[in-house]
């Protein structure tokens, strides 16, 4: 550790694990090191549970949101809920193909913002990216909303506790998520299969009991509370099939998460994706189909859902708490996909230094720590707001999702073309991924094509339709977030512009120090910080503001007795301030100093042994600290002086 | 401002007012300069309107706590209001004579804490002291909050807000306090006049009209919700009195603010109490009288003041809002009371070192502003708790005043004692006050002893009917502060010794400095750091914690390119730890120092342009520096480097 000379040494020291706390290390688990990354990966069936719950989960409400629309017009309406379901997974299908060939076109991961940021440039990345991480953050709001949803309509008795049950419920997935990916999706991939089990359950005897005529209709259905009744319209019937598009939410997480996946990622990730479609295709299909059988109505004191599966079960027994279980868990699973891709997608901008370098930072458990508690933190804030009401935040959800699939898929159009433009045999290596010939070219451009006019024909659909509703909050949340992540970008390239050894200039070595030592008595404290100065430098000034005749009295009979080689300026303070005379006497003293002389103050300062001492002192090097970093030149020395 | 060799100087430089923002200086007013002290000085006149508004306004609850006593024994129990009354007005006489000759023997001042402290001792002195304390900041709340339940009597439209309102008037004392108490007492001198004029004239109509028969009985008055009645028992009618004393409250207030009355002080104070006593005494029992007269309900829906003034007044014409603006008035005029004791009181507390030294500090406007903060914020809260109810406080609020007036009147009785031991002529000087012989200290002393008697009793009465209402709280807060105050206490006297020069041991003198810079990368920032380092000690360590593999082997190339005279020590941290691998090297570092050898750590620290950039950042500097701050002989320097 010596210094040797003009030969400079580079020596490296192993590290140690330092646990904070047994409660921490027991709530987020052991410290997993650098090295385990690669580990974390997921098979298909566990990814089925992780990446396509969010998906699944979204047939819990999007039957009720369509049938909320078509309530206005009377319950004759709900008949229309057969050709808008199908309308929806008509569009599922073309999304689903077209993501199909992103993941394979995008083995690490081809998300709408690296999609967008490879082939159509920075700001569509940007827009993207600010549409995706809001969406993420909905999703959370909106499952735990909709779970919560599900246990009151069961026990309508805790229907007070909605707000609080929904905050519980993302703090608790929050810890299970700063606990690393792996470990959660082994545990929660058991609800996601409970839940497909039960609910397909439910369908199979729904269908059974209708054909054979014994399924009835619910029993003691919630009221409908309607004031007016409106005619049926295309403006209607657009606004039930917005409101429905909710069923597309989460499709985009498999291709996000495809880094995730076992090897060969990509085949995997492909394979769950479509497992996934064609699952909730037919639940959602199904759902709505028995609920109009069944006569259920939409509600916020108890879903469609609860009724559907007590009309098919014939009452509130045990299958239908499972059922409620199941789905309330899936829902909760679904906040948990956001609880991977947030956080992966921040890192992501972070790292295009578009959001602060914070959330590029791995926890003790690998996890993106930052990403998951901002996440948690801003969904419990939307649920507080929204009274956790579905139905309230729908209208800010899904514009987001489909804003995003269309510059998406744009991007794949523009990517095929240029593939399409290749030689056979010819590869392209742009912006780090690989463009190659493909004889299919044709086929997959217009896929990806007409799968980005689909999305934003149904975007605009929803910005129209929903907008006096809450969409009119995201078309102006969504170009500020994008100027706010520009505004982040600026900074941090003109940081780098500025500390770049590139322009180096050939800067006065500091040939001197003049030290300015702050006193606010005489004694054993400012002692020590005197002899740190004398060995600073020979050109010492003491400064004292008085504020307190008497004070100031004491400390100039004491000065002459104890310090025999430093002069004391005394600075009158007439109104008693204590800041603005110090900083007004360095500021001049740094203007008068010459080149390569430093300015150095020293602030003595005490080190209480007990926390709750430091209420009983001013703080004043705190707040002086503060004060003068902005001083170009100006270098602020606690001297602590210890207590105990 | 040069090194004068072995002859220091004192240099003396006047200093500036510099004003925060004109919004303050337009809130607060002026900054005033200590030299103004001594001119802010009040009349009789004004002094009444100032310190006795918190006695004065008492009047306008304590009837009606009386009668929410007495109601749980039936209407037919109301006439005992009558001898209770009196029992009350018999104790203010005795307090009041007792508190006179205090004021004459204490002309700087004499509180219970200053009296206790002089002539009890230390403990006696803290106890008045907490109890004090703690009841301005009942006075404040209970004061405001009878003040809100006035308003909500001519205005029930706006009992929603009664919580909202009661914090309003809260803040808006402060800022009135803040600017300063001369400027204070002469704007709210007129509501006290005010008030004083429209009782006067309420209690005059009303025995007019009482004798010549036209009095009447309240209309529509409030509904009485009894659930069970009660017999009437003596412990009954010991409560009822204990409510009633709350009258007493405030009586105190002239004997702490001697000081701030005009010369002759103490003749002028005392000629101020005598006043307030008997306007007190007739307005308590005309009101307590006329109440029952008219047969008025204690209720939290009207006043006992509202249905009374409305029904002498025959109904709520411009009359009746007169008294009930008024009232309000003075109530909030009694809240200012406690803020001119309160900082008084807790200044006085702080320069005996038994609460933090901040709350000696004057503002610009020379009041203590500390004091007048605190205030505001706790009693607020109690308001937002008790829901603005007086009936909800008024358990916690008189058990206080009567044991610091008993501490006090004890006090004072031995203080006589002493004075008529000394022979005539002759003076004891006796911590800071002055003993003399008094020809008539035997009557003197029996009176203050005779007062401390009565007030002991109704201290104790007090405790015991209250108990389960809520004076158990104070009995177990009242000890909870002495103790806080005491170890205050013992962390300054430490603090004292410690610093002291008296036992100044020869330390070595700081031979050299070894200096240890952190290193997060490799750019213009870290070289002026380097360059800072350098003009301190030739012995330079630097430490990059690698917590990246990508970032060390770029720093690491960069270092070996760039600096040539400084080793470079890379300690692992596979776990992504930052501050703990860190603080453990420069701990060893420590360790292995040498007498007289100092550990400099130097942080590079970027100071961004605008204050939302510091989000951009990781804050290293400011988490180093709380982490090393513990570790004796190591100082952290912050080399900022400014990105403007």
């Amino acid at each position: 550790m010596k210094n040797g000379g003009s030969d400079p040494k580079i020596i490296h020291r192993a590290g140690e694990y330092h646990s904070p706390s047994p409660v921490i290390s027991w709530l987020f688990g052991k410290p997993l090191p650098t090295a385990d990354a690669a580990h974390q990966a997921v098979g298909k069936l566990v990814g089925l549970a992780v990446f396509a719950s969010d998906a699944l989960s979204s047939t819990a409400y999007a039957t009720q949101e369509i049938l909320i629309i078509l309530a206005v017009a009377g319950l004759g309406a709900f008949g229309y809920i057969i050709p808008i379901s199908i309308a929806i997974v008509v569009l599922l299908a073309i999304v689903t193909i077209s993501y199909e060939q992103t993941i394979h076109a995008y083995p690490s991961g081809g998300g709408a913002y690296i999609v967008a940021r490879d082939n159509l440039g920075t700001l569509s990345a940007q827009i993207a990216g600010a549409a995706l991480l809001t969406d993420y953050i909905l999703t959370v709001a909106v499952s735990v909303s909709a779970g919560v949803a599900q246990v009151i309509s069961a026990f309508p008795n805790i229907s007070p506790y909605r707000v609080g049950l929904g905050v519980g419920a993302v703090i608790l997935i929050m810890v299970i998520n700063l606990r690393g990916v792996r470990e959660s999706g082994a545990i929660l991939s058991i609800p996601t299969y409970f839940f497909l089990g039960m609910i397909f359950l439910t369908v199979i005897v729904g269908f059974y009991k209708l054909t054979s005529g014994s399924l009835g209709s619910v029993e003691n259905p919630p009221q409908l509370d309607l004031v007016v009744f409106h005619p049926i319209t295309w403006f209607l019937l657009l606004r039930a099939f917005s409101g429905g598009t909710a069923a597309l939410t989460g499709v985009e997480a498999i291709s996000n998460g495809v880094p995730a996946f076992k090897e060969p990622k990509s085949r995997n990730a492909g394979i769950t994706l479509i497992w996934m479609a064609v699952i909730l295709g037919i639940i959602f299909l199904s759902i709505s189909f028995l609920s109009v059988q069944v006569g259920a109505i939409p509600s916020e004191t108890e879903t469609v859902i609860s009724q559907l599966v007590r009309t098919v079960f014939s009452g509130s027994n045990a299958l239908y708490l499972a059922v409620i279980s199941a789905t309330t868990l899936i829902l909760f699973m679904a906040a948990n996909t956001s609880f991977a891709d947030f956080p992966r997608l921040s890192a992501l901008l972070a790292i295009d230094r578009f959001l602060p370098r914070q959330f590029t930072f791995r926890g003790s458990r690998l996890v993106f720590s930052w990403g998951i508690v901002f996440l948690a933190f801003v969904a419990s804030a939307l649920i507080v707001i929204f009274k956790a009401s579905v139905t309230g935040l729908i209208p800010l959800y899904a514009i987001g999702v489909f804003l995003s699939f269309t510059l998406s898929q744009t991007g794949m159009g523009i990517r095929w073309y240029k593939c399409g433009r290749l030689k056979p045999d010819e590869e392209l290596i742009e912006k780090g991924s690989i463009l190659h010939f493909d004889t299919k070219w044709r086929i997959k451009m217009l896929v990806n094509l007409f799968g980005a006019c689909a999305t934003a024909v149904v975007t605009l659909i929803f910005a129209i339709t929903k907008f006096t509703e809450g969409a009119w909050l995201i078309l102006i949340l969504t170009p500020s977030l994008v100027a706010l992540f520009y505004a982040i970008h600026r900074h941090y390239i003109e940081l780098a512009g500025k500390l770049s050894l590139n322009h180096i200039e050939a800067k006065p070595r500091l040939s001197k120090q003049r030290v300015i030592i702050m006193i606010s008595g005489v004694h054993q404290g400012t002692l020590a910080a005197l002899n740190f100065a004398r060995s600073l430098s020979k050109e010492i000034t003491a400064v004292h503001i008085a504020t307190d005749l008497e004070q100031t009295e004491k400390i100039t009979q004491k000065w002459e007795r104890w310090v025999h080689d430093i002069p004391l300026v005394i600075i009158d303070s007439p109104y008693r301030q204590l800041l603005h005379p110090l900083v007004t006497y360095i500021e001049n003293a740094a203007l008068e100093s010459k080149p390569g002389e430093a300015i150095t103050v020293v602030v003595p300062e005490f080190i209480p042994q007990r926390w709750w001492h430091n209420f009983l002192h001013m703080q004043t090097a705190t707040w002086l600290r503060q004060a003068l970093k902005h001083i170009d030149g100006v270098i602020v020395i606690d001297v602590p002086y210890q207590l105990d």
